[in-house]
């Protein structure tokens, strides 16, 4: 196996550029940090590039790598280098983008989560494992959302990009799409006027979008939904985090409230 | 109005030292950084010890300093430097810690929350705002839990510590003061037989308690609680996040479910 020990090492170089969306364009894979991250890639046949491991941790995880996969042995250096934190696991797995193109004209059941704006990596990866957990069919991104594939959204995740569809969209065409196909799409806002989250009736298919950390959800898109849901605030908070508000919305419209 | 344009200036250090934990029980103060945050604790009539604002900021900030108040005009770079980040806003404040000692067997009323062992400032922080929004009466960080006063549980927190009580406390003490005051006790656990969240009747008066990231709340003080409580995932995800999980089972126990 291949020892890689330097940060000016090409393979390196190219990993660390995972860390940027036009490095990830460029080579259409993304990186995964960690071993829950790895297996979950492992079990969910993912298009494995490479598997990268310190002397470390080789013992534990290798037996585990799928058969055929170019696999690494890289200094404690070079782990931190393409982490782009101080303490990683020590494995790592370049992996394929999801290449699929998806039209919501076929999307007739299932519940799904349309992310307008949302800036926050953090908000972005904790939304899409809360959909997950919630049993939602997938996740939309649209523009102006954080890149799904950046790694402090891929941590948040915590492999939830396995479990649904996690694409990116234009919302205008899936509030429209899922409309025409007699899918209620709901907004939600910080306004005490929209309706109360705890007066819709549960179901398994629906629309739902979340809006910009700051400014909420577009007006154009407002417009157009079924309904605006409201979270009524009963202290003196003046809003919720995003990724609060819609765990509260997402259990709540499907579970019952 | 002094002007502080170097790192190494003593008031500058002090205010540096802030970032740490030892740093703020030292001084007995901690940082605000932003507008958002000096002007809540204007409101709330929090011990201001300093305001710090950069040249670009004076002629909007300023003339809100409550009199008397020590202020300073600082650079940029010392701006960052305090910060601890590459853009802040450019408005600081040093106020005092809250000094109170605070005795659960006088408890008798709202609802209360109690975190056990919650490591991730933004955890902290965002369980704290969220607590405010769903009209707590306070909450209480046990042992092993992050600082509530640490720059980054203060971002998170967006003001709600001059809304709600936040403490420091024995768990221990504080389920068994709740219990002995009839106000029940609900932990939270990732364990299929515990009870539904849902079935639990909404209310204004109780304690809830919420667990460490990987490990979840102690057998300790799930031993002792009223009941542990369960949120149904419904798809793959293995788990919430405990500030998703914390934010469905506040708004659910309050609001109903």
């Amino acid at each position: 196996m291949e020892r890689i020990i330097s940060n000016q090492n090409a393979r390196v170089k190219a990993w660390a550029k995972l860390s940027t969306k036009k490095g990830r364009q460029e080579n259409h894979t993304y990186l995964l940090d960690g071993l829950h991250l790895v297996e979950e890639a492992i079990k969910a046949g993912a298009k494995f590039h490479a598997i990268m491991v310190t002397e470390k941790q080789m013992a534990d995880y290798l037996p585990n790598v799928p058969h055929g996969v170019p696999a690494f042995e890289i200094s404690e250096e070079v782990a931190k280098h393409i982490a782009g934190t101080t303490t990683p696991q020590g494995i790592f797995a370049e992996i394929s983008l999801p290449e699929k193109t998806f039209d919501p004209s076929y999307v007739h059941d299932g519940a799904w989560l349309l992310l307008d704006k949302i800036q926050d990596p953090g908000n972005v990866g904790t939304l899409v494992r809360t959909a997950d957990a919630a049993g939602f069919k997938g996740v939309v991104l649209g523009s102006g959302t954080a890149d799904a594939f950046a790694p402090k959204v891929v941590r948040a995740m915590q492999g939830s990009q396995f479990h649904l569809e996690v694409l990116n969209g234009d919302l205008d065409e899936w509030v429209d799409a899922l409309t025409a196909n007699n899918l209620p799409v709901y907004g939600s806002q910080l306004n005490e006027e929209a309706k109360s989250y705890r007066d819709v009736e549960p179901s398994t298919q629906f629309g739902l979008i979340v809006g910009n950390e700051g400014q909420g959800m577009s007006n154009e898109l407002a417009a157009k939904t079924t309904a605006n849901l409201y979270i009524p605030i009963q202290g003196q908070a003046e809003s919720l985090n995003v990724a609060i508000a819609g765990g509260i919305l997402m259990f709540s419209l499907t579970l019952g409230n």
